[in-house]
């Protein structure tokens, strides 16, 4: 028998993302979806490319769901909480980062959801705070690291992002005039995640690691490619780091040490991550690559579904990748 | 109990979009993939989008297929069948341009593979010609007007083709130097995918069409959107074409009457073809959307290997739209 | 000594367009930039790209000048010629689609300022009605047949157009997200530009034609490539043809006739026109490549201006080409 | 009086943007331009946006040149000066690596030709040894704080540049299909042109920093984004360092700091580079932005040129930007 799935704020990206999954997902029904802008109007209308997929249209009941995905732009979660009557039986997966760092809310206790870290707490979680995309692809590429005791010195993070991680919403920098064939910097060294990612390290690694971190604005839609390094530990080669990622990574269905260098399109529009080791002089180099919106997103939270309802990790989320 | 599909010429795109879709499929085993350049590597290795996701090497031998894909360049289906011992068994789906004009060749009689026209055709044919990328955007935009007798005119016909389209080989018109920000004509009135286009709407309208064909180089990676219009039948509107459309194509799991106006992004990395008509003055005009690699090459060929082999329609080609 | 010029309506697309030239104009001096929007921002501020090549700010005032252009969307410089004093002696040049069809207003009489077809009236014009973008392109392709009597049946033009030609308001069709390697159709045979092209080639021809356009958004930033064809006459080869236009744009210095195929990057970031002709079975095609913000816009507004003034005709229009 | 300029290996990348610059410089003649491969071929046909413009044919005789410009893929103006008698009057600008490390051959003494750090030595230099584009795009970013013996730590810096900066000749990660939408890593920490930013700085600030460089492959056709950060000096505020920058290029007419955030497109098709500084924490961070085609290679090479025969240092280089 399949769970009962509702999106709440379906109309934007990450939304579109989860009906795109879930409509092929064999556990789940999708029962409601809710909207402040476009009530009545059918989700293929909204999402276009679902013609044909599905007959839900946008409202504003919930419909006793099992689990609630919250696709509401970072802030308003918790607005959303105190406004609905939520069945506590409910589950709820966060795709904001309203409780990625307060994990407490409404009576409620958010695990933060990056399943290659805390599968097993995940498993047994009743409400999941699921991570930000930049956070995934800079602690995928630090996770063995950190696990491992062996962050002893500053991180240095350069990550560009694709456009779809701007949201909906169109402004100056996403106007594809502006955008094309362009490059440039924001919230340099104070992007907002910076936050969820020291505090989960720190937990991991014992004490928060310095990540200076700078983001760039990439001229594609989706993807997110992060090339990161820090001090190396004495002695270790490319080979032994390759071989402490292939062990961190054995378990996990959708992370991969790859032994050649990566580009980003090996993983757009998949729920893998891809991690490429170098040792060079002093420093280990990790690059990490993730589609922003599946990965860095909507995959994720259905992953972290999977494991909250006991369903195979990988369960609808075996897409053909578009590699071109 | 599956079928053993083997794949030859699987290094180029339609060979790696091939594994993509029917890695997931659940009635099919991939069984061997050859190739003339890459004997040893691994599949993943050469498609490195596919990094834990089959096993499979490049080879030489075809390992008792029940199906065989022949991705070959056109040209080169013919060479292969001659220089290699196929059991009469062995079904064959050639994704070249060498069956769907002459159809008959060593002892195989190859039924013209576009579904929506010849469903019936192709559930019981041996062996099947895959339509060219082109050809099928533009048919299916004209198989309800062909089969209807409502062509009484020439059609116009200009239709954008991503990248993809020009095969793996790099060259001076795939350079992204050149390509990015550009756009070209090429093949001018005269493209190769005429002759099948013409032959088999002149086989449903009783007379050979007037097909004028502007083929254009886009700066995207995949997809075909067409622009096609004739000389509109005397008193049909708009909604009686989409009245049209809609009936004709009720039983295709994968093709689709837009009332709104489409885009190309809507049936990226899906089998989807997208539709929509409009009347203007003495004029219907059709939009027509694919995945060239998809719905274009090998989604198609494997929508016809499921129709050979009596299994769903749709099996294996439920597939995430990439939507950006 | 120098022209004193003022632009009204700076801050969009055209509006910077015209300062990027401008300011290398040999024979030109900025007075004043006007702005509903950014009073008292300095140019470079607004238009990036400048920084380091103007002081001018943005205002309200005209300075006294000795030509005005005006950029401020269509349908606004009306209402600017009603609410402004502007001196009679100041000639104007207008960028929008108030003057094109209704060409008196104001006590000015507008000439329609397409260059190649109307060198000598525009010399004598004392304000001029710029053509649009699409209208350049279509009619630059058309003008040798249209002022022979050589159209004699329908004309087919299929056109694409960069995002810029949308304008600099983000919206919906020019998020990045969207429009990044996605193609689609509007105002389909009903483009707002079809008025001035049917008109102005009917003065040439003696009737209008009958012109079928399907305009195309396509995904990048600048440029519009055409293509064009109707019924060649009779006995025409290619190589006629190509003399014809050769014969034609004689004069002319920014229209060229290519032998070989044509792409748009061949004229991007210049006040150049390429064309190229070829004859197949009854027809006649011509590619027809503009850069839809010079020569369909602001380089042309200066071309008029040089030819009203008594400059030469390619003063400051010598552009490096960005190729790439 | 125009001196006469040669142009070695003009069929590349570089040598069409020399052909495009020089066609407009009011003091240069081009009175020859040599090629391996394409001998009789018009420049025109070749670099096709350049029809109408020139009709210099490529040959394999020099022509007598006051200068002579080397463009010859790295590692071929040794051979190219060992096989052609070159007059010693005849001065050389190497657009190549040969010479920026190992600086004397064949009779001559190339200066390394970073105008904004050599300005005084290139204006009595017979040769000039043009520097690489991201040791351009760096050293514009470090050039204060070097002169100034600012540089006290490592310098950590991730560069992306566009896919001219591979050149002309097609391949795998050049290839439309590949290069869209995609983002790669490449000579991680082992750039070529790491040898000559080391030299230069060390030069200037006693001794040689070390550099950790990320180069970044950018799905864009032009320009350089660097982005650079060290360790600040104790108490200086990002307006201390605007300052500073402000400085140290104020009789560089070619460089600017900007005060708000830069982008790419802002130095487009113009041979200027745009640099930001912020202070964040113990760190002080540099934007750099360059057309690598321009101030990286062509462009500068002019600039060069106008330094060494007198010429006003704009000569020729007031470009107007693309933007878009």
């Amino acid at each position: 028998m399949k769970i009962r799935a509702a999106i709440a704020g379906g109309t934007g990206y990450t939304g579109g993302e989860l009906f795109r999954i879930l409509l092929n997902h064999p556990d789940v029904e999708i029962v409601a979806a809710t909207t402040t802008s476009s009530e009545g109007r059918s989700v293929a209308d909204v999402h276009r490319d679902l013609i044909g997929e599905t007959d839900i249209r946008f409202g504003t009941g919930l419909n006793r769901p099992d689990v609630l995905f919250l696709c509401l732009g970072h802030g308003i979660s918790r607005e959303f909480l105190d406004s609905h009557d939520i069945s506590p039986d409910c589950r709820i997966i966060d795709l904001g980062n309203d409780f990625r760092i307060e994990s407490h809310y409404a009576g409620r206790d958010f695990v933060y959801g990056l399943c290659e870290c805390s599968r097993d707490e995940i498993r047994k979680a009743h409400d999941v705070a699921n991570p930000g995309c930049f956070a995934t692809a800079i602690q995928l590429a630090l996770l063995p690291l950190a696990s491992g005791g062996m962050i002893s010195d500053e991180v240095h993070v350069t990550a560009i992002t694709g456009s779809t991680g701007a949201g909906k919403k169109p402004g100056e920098t996403t106007h594809f005039s502006w955008r094309d064939n362009n490059i440039s910097i924001y919230k340099l060294f104070s992007h907002q995640h910076l936050g969820e990612i020291r505090k989960n390290l720190g937990k991991l690694a014992g004490r928060e690691p310095v990540v200076n971190f700078v983001p760039v604005r990439g001229d594609f839609t989706r993807g997110i490619f992060a090339s990161v390094y820090t001090r190396a530990c004495r002695g270790m080669s490319s080979e032994d780091y390759a071989g402490l990622f292939r062990d961190y990574y054995a378990a996990s269905p959708f992370v991969f040490h790859s032994d050649a260098g990566i580009s980003l399109k090996e993983v757009t529009n998949t729920n893998k991550a891809l991690l490429h080791t170098e040792v060079h002089g002093d420093y280990v180099h990790i690059s990490s690559a993730i589609d922003n919106l599946i990965k860095g997103a909507s995959g994720q939270a259905v992953q972290n579904m999977n494991l909250m309802f006991g369903f195979p990790e990988t369960a609808g989320l075996k897409l053909k990748p578009s590699a071109f």
